[in-house]
């Protein structure tokens, strides 16, 4: 079994109101020192072990984790604990 | 200037319907090896340095980034370019 990890970002130049609306948020809580807020998401897939791991992931994420349109992803692969 | 990244995901136990309609939508594409999905957020913060700034980020997760009922979070601090 290995988890992998998937990070979904909006690209760069897409407009993100969430990351704006957190960090307007955080100013009116007093946080000044806030400049920036990018609000992305964080899959988390387990997945029996096999072969192509990688290429099957890659798909995964075109087809269905990220829209490849207006996000940019990436992921890693660690081996979870054996069960 | 730097760059907290901040992890959400929700905490065990906790229904999470949205990785659960994942899981199930990479099962019709054929993805049968997948196992569970958790779908969590990240978050990215770019801070002006400043004094005690993993207590401030710890409160802002607290405060705002995070539900601390039903999520838990992690971050880590990350030189940015400065700009």
């Amino acid at each position: 079994m290995k988890k992998v990890h998937v990070y979904v970002t909006l690209k760069e130049g897409v407009l993100d109101p969430q990351g704006s609306a957190v960090a307007r948020s955080l100013h009116a809580l007093g946080y000044d020192e806030v400049q920036e807020v990018s609000v992305g998401k964080w899959i988390v897939v387990e997945v029996e072990e096999g072969p192509n791991l990688e290429a099957r992931v890659t798909e995964m994420c075109e087809k269905l984790l990220c829209n490849p349109v207006i996000e940019d992803y990436s992921f890693s692969v660690e081996e979870a604990v054996s069960s």
